[in-house]
Formats: C-alpha cells, structure tokens, sequence
C-alpha cells in the first residue's frame, strides 16, 4: 500500500446554506420540523425562502463543512460533490478551495441548480433545515475519482446523499475502491429520517462497506430500531471497527471491539447555531485519527471544532481549528 | 400636498457583499487601495474573488443598507436599484423585501449579472471594497418611479451611482419630481473617489438639487478641494438645508443655515467590520428627521445605528434598532 497523499477524500452534497434567524412562531406556522433536516422541492424552496427573515449565504452541505475543518486542523482533504455552473454554484466552488480543500468536481452544466439549505436558526440556537438538493443529488459513480479515493487514508461518505438508487452505486463503488487499495471508510448517517427511510440498505452498507460510523442518538436509535441508546451502542461492536455517537451537550462516545470511551463536550460561553456541530465533531475526530492520536484525544479535538462552529453562524470554522487545539489540547 | 405615505425612498446601486477576512499582507499583494471602493470589470471581479478567502455573501448597496436601517428603525421606506433576474438578484430581492422595505424595481433580463462587491476586512475591522456593478449602474430615468418619489418625505440619492450619464439623468429627474411634489432630496457622496472622478457634476447637483447632504471628512474636503474640514463646513452653509458629516471614531457634525451641532460616537465594545457604518449613519438621521426629532437626536440616533452595524460582519442591522434606539436614546 502506497503512503496516502491525502488524510481524507469526503464524498457528498454540494449546498450553499442560507441562514436567517426565525422565531418559533414561524416554525410553527410553515409547520416545520423542528431540529431536523426536510427535503423539499424547487417550489417550496422559492415558496419558504419567500417567508425566511433577511438572511446570509455561506457555503455548507455536511460531509463538505467536515473537509474544510479538517483542512483547518492542518489536515489534507479532497472533496467530491456536485454544483451547477451557476452563481451559487460558483460561491459553493470558491470557498471550499478557499478553506484548503482540493476540490475534485468541476460543475454540471445541465440539469438543476446548485443545491441550497433554509436555515431557520431559533433562539434557542437549534436549527430547522429545508433542503433543496438541486443538481447535487445526481451524483453517481461516475463523479467518484479513483485517484482521490485511492490517495486518501479515509474516504468519508455523507448519509444525507443517501436518497437516490445512483448515490448509493456510488457509495458502494467508493467504498471497493478505498478497500482495494488498502484505505478506511467512514460514513455519517447525518439524519434519522433519512435513515428511517432507506434503512435496509443503510445497514447493508454498514455492515458490508463501513469502518468508521458517526451518528447522533436519535440517527443510531432508528438504524438499529430501538429505543435504547446502550443497546444500539452495543450492536455497534462487531459491525464497524469504530462509532463515534454524539449527544448533543452531553458530549460523545467513542465504541470499538473493545473499548467505550465517553467524551466530554467542550464548554462553549454562548451557543448562536448549533449548525454544523456534527460534522465539525467528525472533522476532529477524522484528523485526529488519521494524525495518530489516541481515540480519547481524537474525540476532544471533535468536541473542541464543534464547540467553534456552535458559537458562530454558520457550518464552517471562523477560526484557525489548529491554533485551537494547540491552545485547548497544549 | 399630500401626506407622505413613506418616510424615505432610496434610489442606488442594488448589490451583493461578499465578505471575507484578510491580513494586511493580501492587501498589499493585491496593490488594493485599503479602506476605499474602487470599480472593477467582470474579469478583475473573478480574479480578485480566486484571491479571497471563505466568504459570506449578504445584501448590500450604500442606499439599500440605509433603508433597511430606516425599516428597521420603524420607518416606511423603499427602494429603486437594479438587479438581474439570476441567483444573487434573487438574494437581494429577497433580503431587502424581508427587511422590511418596499422594494420597487423588476429584475432585469438581460444585460449584466447582479452587480457584487468584495469586501476584504482587515484585523483593524477597515474594509476595502472591490465593487463590480454589473447591471445596477444601468438605472436610468426610466427606472425613477414617480409614484414613490412623490409618495416620500425625502427621496435618498446614493453618490456611488453617479458614475453613468443616464444615473445622473435619474438623479436629476429624481431631485425635479421630488420637489414638484413639495418633498425633500438628500445625497450621499459615498466615495472620495467617485466625487473626484465628478466633481464638478456633484457640486451642480448638490448646489441645485440637494437639501440634505451626507458626507464624510473625505468626501466633504474633496467636493471643496480643500484640506480644511472646518473650511469644507463653512462652505457648506447656504448650499444646503442641512449637511451631516462623518468622522468616524469622532463620531458627526450636522450643519445647518445657523447651527453646528457636535453629535459624539456611540462607544463600541468590540469593531468588527465597519462596513455600512455610514449607511447606517444615514439611516438614523433619516428617521430622526422625517419623524421631527430634534436635529442632535437625529444625529444621535445616527451614531447608535452606525455603533450595531460596526460590532458585526455585514452592512446591514442585525438586531431591532427600533428596540436598541429606546434602549439608548430613552
């Protein structure tokens, strides 16, 4: 196995998020899901953006805000992810090279347009998302890159994409490429309704094609249909080499063949938007295991990009992660 | 005549900030001219945006940043500024529209994409605008609507506008429609820059068709060429009704036939960004005056507007300034 050029290769949607603050009022009259991420169509984007408060764009989509923290941390990072040659799309390609990422997709000039996320972001700092996935649900096995795949140590899939029959080829061909040559994969189930919708085959992927899970509780609870989180903690053991399960301010676990190692949250003065919060938490834990760290550490680094990416709107770091770490870890 | 339905109506640039940190070394890299705005073409815009880092985009414009200000405020105000019928025109529709104001021009289609400007913020929360104006410097007579002139206390002219002969056409129709209908015109001279580029064309306007005059230390000694501000005051007087200028951290002076009122800066915990400080300013005079508050309240309301706008990236108020303005002002 040759040395990996890369630390990580993510794989997953391509969005520009636009956030406005909302009251709860609001939620409740558009009858939103609170917390959690909805997809919707080009109507009902134009229909709710029309009823969002004045708001700001920044670039985002899950597995792509965890690239630009690892390239915070110091780490390499390749991404691979569908845009329009539109403005957003243009805003999307920008500030992920801008953030250090190496950028594998060159934008689609057919089709929908570049993907965006409503953020309605409460008082109570919690996030309701509405997504338009636009172009970059049709993502097939095609836009993997075998170079990039078999460069990087991990290959890091993004659930969210999970949704098309395509996606899924996709993820499977990501995943052999990455075995074949010698490399680790990791997934994040990213939402419970989405894994409440294509469970059978999250759990074919896991079981078959996934080293490294990241889920949060209520995403881990539906994978394994059951109300206990020690319980689906333990039908962890066996399946991936390891989970790492976040609990929103109870911090997270860390699950392998032998160990569970429980990782606090970092303290954070005041949290404004919790946006991000995941796949920062899986930013730290990456680069941490791919730098060498031990599993304790990786998983403070996680706590500590999360704590960030909460304290601030929007999904990416505003920060130097690796000045932070330096400061927090010594 | 009538009573006026609206307080204010803006007539300026229509454009979208995209903002991004930088250090000082960039700016000298670039050979930008730091804490200016300078005009570029569609070419100089991709190269200078290859060059920034991570942004976040937001609505802005000189004038449409004071109106959300005024709509903020509590006042009824609303806009004429061009935008094209692509993503980012849709983002400042939206934006100015959820703001609160009544935003009273249609999408082109066709000529110029929506016109964007790169703000570099510096350490020293200075911004250093690079602006491409794409469609919004098209707006011409035609584009004046006579019914919101008529309708407003003070019709608001954006000096940054004044680059285009058919924009000084609609200024002047504009300023003529405005007092046909027994109301007043104010101007902002926006830049040093663009008042040396037109001088002479500024100081007609100003001494034909402006009752009330914004302008910062700059702008002000330039339009007189001179290097006194006190003589650049002095000479002011008789030309217009009323003239405030800016001084940054010294905060304003408002002017008029027989006054000098001092008006001190709000203190500021931290500056962030001082993007829109200006705006801001205006819109707090504004409001103070078509609402008959006395002239150093007018301008203090000023100085609050200006101290929430320079705490925060972006040039347009992130918190009730009706509520912030009760909280200060008693």
């Amino acid at each position: 196995m040759a040395d990996a050029q890369l630390d990580v290769v993510g794989v997953g949607n391509a969005i520009v998020d636009v956030i406005a603050k909302a009251d709860e009022a609001l939620i409740e009259r558009l009858e939103l899901s609170k917390g959690t991420m909805t997809l919707i169509d080009s109507d009902d984007a134009d229909r709710l953006y029309g009823e969002m408060g004045a708001g700001i764009e920044t670039s985002g989509g899950s597995a792509a805000n965890t690239l630009a923290g690892i390239a915070s941390l110091g780490g390499a990072g390749a991404y691979i992810g569908k845009v329009r040659d539109d403005q957003l799309g243009g805003v999307f390609s920008h500030d992920i090279k801008a953030a250090g990422v190496d950028y594998r997709s060159r934008p689609a000039t057919e089709g929908e347009s570049t993907a965006r996320c409503l953020i309605f972001v409460t008082p109570d700092a919690d996030r309701t998302m509405q997504t338009f996935l636009g172009v970059s649900v049709m993502l097939g096995p095609d836009d993997i890159d075998p170079e990039a795949i078999g460069d990087a140590q991990i290959t890091y899939l993004e659930g969210y994409l999970f949704d098309r029959d395509e996606a899924k080829e996709a993820f499977v061909k990501a995943a052999e490429l990455a075995h074949a040559a010698g490399r680790k994969v990791a997934l994040s189930l990213s939402d419970p309704f989405c894994v409440d919708r294509h469970r059978a085959s999250f759990r074919h992927l896991v079981e078959g094609h996934v080293d490294i899970l990241f889920a949060n509780h209520d995403e881990i609870t539906s994978l394994f249909e059951t109300d206990s989180f020690d319980d689906a903690v333990r039908q962890l053991v066996g399946k991936v080499d390891l989970a790492a399960v976040t609990r929103g301010a109870e911090g997270s676990v860390i699950v392998t063949a032998d160990q569970v190692i429980e990782i606090p949250a970092e303290p954070v003065a005041s949290v404004v938007d919790t946006t991000g919060a995941g796949d920062l938490y899986a930013a730290g834990v990456l680069f941490g295991l791919t730098q060498g760290f031990e599993l304790e550490n990786a998983g403070r680094i996680g706590s500590i990009c999360a704590a960030e990416v909460i304290s601030h709107y929007g999904a990416r770091p505003e920060t130097s992660l690796s000045a932070l770490v330096k400061e927090k870890l010594g």
